[in-house]
């Protein structure tokens, strides 16, 4: 397939926040965009089309992709059914290869560490007797995992000792789970890499990323990383999209352990999709992360992730959004709000990113 | 009314690509947005809502305003009869009255004359008899133009001599019309004035716009003024806003003669809505001229105008878009498609934004 015109149907799966904003880029190139959600969300409100229907009905799946040019996605966690009846019809971009990879804790981290990339040291646990083997190997203080849908620190339960192992089986509900050792880092960071159908890169400066309660707090750009430790961490994003044969923008979140350490960049986790991280593109660059996801699933050439700002994005979780009037006043802020309704604790309702001239 | 919460309703007369820039822009704050137009428009696909009705249909008009918080408009021609029939039920901002002022040159002139600002010398023609008169006390070279729905070019007359009157009267096919004389000036700029409910203003710089075959072709930031200049400019768009008790985006076009001449700046016309001549704001501006439309339109404060690029915004007209694949590639290039089938010539179908850093 070679570049879509301006006017061709970008299929979207998922409806939620991110893929309003891909909708939103979408359309500022020209394109039309259908959505195919199990619920109705914000990105209805911006989409020339929508669908309502269950991630696992392969059939109207497959209708729905008769309708579109591409089709991509929004989050991880697309059933991989879903994501073959697609592909049975029209290009699904990522791959089911990044889908499948990211959509397993055990298989990602073994993907990773197969690459040669530094990862936290991991095993698998099935049950209580796996999880005492790792313990022995891994030691305390450890996190166990579940290998599948997890996010924003959910699914996850942390070990003091090896007392805790019953109490954490019970928290995760004895579901199929990694334990993972703690690494010492400095920082969190990621790595926001467009990747085109003919293997060209752009990667967007790095930010400096904070969560609480596992959940992103704020993205900083400039981030922490000095020159020669931002083309180590391009090269690892660089060498997780060319060996998923990954077209769009990929986010590949790291620990970052200083200069001087053994291993200064432990590799987290990948998201085979746009990211939170990156939503300081809108505002503080001349093309944002989701316009460059949307030109690589079009087949169109990445632009470049030059940056003209400074930015600090926060988000905007559960009652924070209440204060909208007072940051509506903000100079030199720019606000987005998702259009949800309620307000409910740890739902991401919105950002701000606020910009200041590049440091010199 | 107070500032309108997230989730409120946006209601657009209109559904082109202003409408569209003014709906992405409403969503990005987290209002819902419902369009009318009397046809299917590139706005229609990035809206929640959307209505085909007639302009005159005011019981349409009626019943879609029910359905909204605010009513705002994308273009001035908006019947008065609409235009009061949903001011009855909602708040329309900008008023009847900045519509009433735009819609008819003649009124236009004669209102921005009164504020004490310099205008082309001007005479109304309704038949060949007035138009004598005109020519005798303006002269030629002259421009002969309908009072009513001229845009982009359309609707004018040149008369090199006396000679060309009754040509010039076909050519408008004998509507009721102004003749202005020409002035000379050294370029056109416009002013882009963001004014709040309660009076509050903000201005973006001042762009230089070139046009070819009476189409704007670029709009050039920074623009030629000087910043005494500047300020008068500023002052002139003001005063016509608060005359008006304006609310949302103004445009005033002017003509530049220099610093050193007797009238340096030229009011040539307004338009009571966002302005093709300001969508660079949309890539150079932490806030764009849409967002602030829309901020002043719900009651919220008016953001501050920054700027933090240089940039010229180039309009895409006909066949022009079919240059997009190489467009596409072009390195700080802000690319925007108007999502129209048809590349008719003349047809504004997208604009391409280029930045740079602010050159110091």
């Amino acid at each position: 397939m070679s570049a879509l015109p301006p006017g061709s149907t970008i299929g979207i799966l998922g409806g939620g926040q991110l893929g309003r904003m891909l909708a939103i880029a979408a359309s500022r190139l020209g394109f039309q965009v259908h959505i195919y959600s199990d619920t109705s969300g914000p990105a209805f409100d911006v989409a020339a089309g929508h669908t309502v229907g269950d991630y696992n009905d392969t059939g109207a799946i497959a209708a729905w992709a008769e309708k579109v040019d591409v089709v991509t996605y929004e989050f991880e966690n697309v059933p991989l059914t879903a994501a073959a009846a697609a592909a049975a019809i029209k290009p699904v971009r990522p791959n089911a290869r990044a889908l499948e990879a990211a959509q397993d804790r055990l298989t990602e981290k073994r993907f990773i560490a197969d690459l040669g990339l530094a990862v936290a040291p991991f095993a698998p646990v099935d049950d209580y007797e796996s999880l005492e083997t790792a313990l022995n190997e891994i030691g305390t203080p450890a996190i166990l995992k579940t290998r599948r849908l997890g996010y924003d620190g959910k699914g996850q339960a942390r070990l003091t000792t090896d007392d805790d192992a019953k109490s954490a089986l019970d928290t995760i509900a004895h579901a199929p789970a990694i334990l993972e050792g703690y690494v010492e880092f400095e920082c969190e960071i990621s790595i926001l890499l467009a990747r085109a159908v003919d293997g060209s890169t752009a990667c967007y400066d790095i930010p400096l990323n904070t969560h609480v309660n596992g959940i992103l707090a704020t993205s900083t750009i400039p981030g922490p990383l000095p020159d020669p430790m931002t083309e180590k961490a391009i090269d690892a994003a660089s060498r997780v999209a060319s060996a998923l044969d990954y077209v769009g923008l990929i986010t590949v979140e790291m620990f970052y352990a200083g200069e001087n350490s053994d291993q200064p960049l432990i590799v987290n986790e990948f998201a085979p999709r746009v990211h939170n991280s990156g939503h300081w593109t809108l505002d503080a660059c001349a093309v944002c992360q989701f316009e460059n996801h949307i030109r690589a699933v079009a087949g169109w050439p990445i632009a470049a992730t030059t940056r003209h700002s400074d930015a600090v994005m926060t988000n905007l979780i559960g009652a924070d959004v209440n204060d909208w009037p007072t940051l509506a006043g903000e100079p030199n802020a720019c606000l987005h709000l998702y259009g949800k309704n309620e307000a409910r604790a740890g739902r991401k309702m919105g950002h701000i990113t606020r910009l200041a001239p590049i440091a010199s």
